[in-house]
């Protein structure tokens, strides 16, 4: 999927709300679990019940390599199941990266194999480790910039003594000469106004992959003002507040519930800000 | 396995060799790609032909990952093998690293499910992407810290400002204190002496894990040298130039030679300086 059609699909819809299939076993309701592949079985009634309002599913490697082989399994499945809506991009968050032959292998892996249309990358090996990855057309690197842990601002607020600026900013500004905005995104977890700004100043055409806004409670209102460009140029994602709003049988039209709420909230902010 | 048990066999095996199984099924000798799983039985092999002379074995999930399932099943199966030889420790070479709940993800995979001794970890998202994996007891975290690759002179040479030293240098420092000697240990790319002597100042009595000598034509004498600590402290990697050393019925004695062949030059450099 292009940088174009994307902010079609945004438009559209609507919406620049990505859904985080965070689906832990533990978590999703019990009566799937006789189901030959309750985590397959749960993600794809959640998408049955939210593709017209999402733009993108972001997938979260962790909670499938947790269960070994069969969590293999369940994300194969759930990324076949996501071919079916080719209007959809999908995120493998697997914040790989390494030497150069290795991340190579990793984007066989994510890219021909599985066949994500974006990957997140750890910044920290430097070029090399994100540039096998921007040789295929029409995918996408989304490199962590700035993310909404506590761990955050061990390094990422680091000042920089040659540049004069943080290391995230570092990162962005030089990672951007290695792609472009067609095929590379930032996970931006900032919802203050600053760094929003900072950012925009540096990359005022990339898209910006944003996690923490719903249950961990940051503000989309902030995030649109600040962040939003011509394109939109956003991705917001909500994982746990969407796909475990309902516990039971229910909880496929519970999980379209808050996708609804959240859109409408974009949908107002699009007119607003776009 | 603990420090005192990995600090005891380096001195009975008069080696602190590690063998990575980048074990690419392009590469591997031909004769086994009609065994039902050719990587595994490759990696059965190089490791009963190898596991007297090395005391760590390093497995690089990407070359696994590539293979989708399959690739997962030789991953497991190897590990599996491993578990053969309670006295070497095995290292998932995963770089992974997300927030907190993500990484108590990553450690379920990668310590519980498949029971690796210790896990490569990126350090860019600081601290909860690190702790969840040092609440295991005898497993290990080893941190990224200054890698071998052409991207390393991206951020890792940084200079911080507040703390007056390089990016790297702050990481192990700052880490250095969410864990200790028993449970962590660092990627140092590094044989120049420089750098060396700067992270012995940091971390005295850590593991590093140093790649890049042998194929990449690192000096492991400088390594020992100016690395070297009095419980020895270090495991040095080599991947390609001892598992793909042979091609034909003759690979694993072709490798058995070439692991003789550094254990022999660690023997000499474990009597001159530990």
């Amino acid at each position: 999927m292009n940088y174009i059609d994307l902010s079609i699909e945004i438009v559209k819809k609507e919406s620049f709300l990505c859904i985080g299939l965070d689906s832990e076993i533990e978590k999703i309701p019990e009566f799937l679990l006789e189901k030959e592949d309750p985590v397959f079985e749960f993600n794809k009634r959640i998408i049955d019940a939210t593709n017209d309002l999402a733009v993108a599913y972001k997938i979260n490697t962790a909670f499938y390599e947790s269960r070994g082989l069969k969590g293999w399994e369940s994300l194969k499945k759930t990324e076949d199941y996501l071919k079916n809506f080719p209007e959809i991009l999908s995120i493998a968050d697997a914040k790989r990266g390494d030497i150069g032959n290795t991340s190579e292998q990793y984007a066989k892996a994510f890219f021909k194999n599985l066949k994500f249309d974006a990957i997140t990358i750890a910044p920290y090996m430097g070029v090399d480790s994100v540039s096998p990855f921007l040789s295929f057309k029409d995918k996408w690197v989304i490199l962590l910039a700035l993310t909404s842990n506590v761990g955050a601002s061990d390094f990422q607020f680091n000042y920089i003594t040659e540049s004069q600026e943080y290391l995230y900013e570092q990162i962005i500004r030089k990672s951007s000469e290695w792609g472009d905005k067609q095929n590379m995104m930032y996970v931006v977890g900032a919802t203050q106004a600053e760094h929003l700004v900072r950012i925009r100043k540096i990359i005022p055409n990339h898209f910006l992959l944003v996690p923490g806004v719903g249950a961990q409670g940051g503000s989309l209102e902030n995030v649109a003002k600040f962040g939003m460009n011509k394109s939109c140029g956003l991705l917001v994602n909500s994982s746990r507040g969407i796909i475990f709003a309902g516990t039971d049988g229910n909880f496929a039209n519970k999980a379209r519930e808050q996708a609804i709420e959240i859109q409408q909230e974009m949908k107002i902010l699009l007119k607003k800000y776009l």
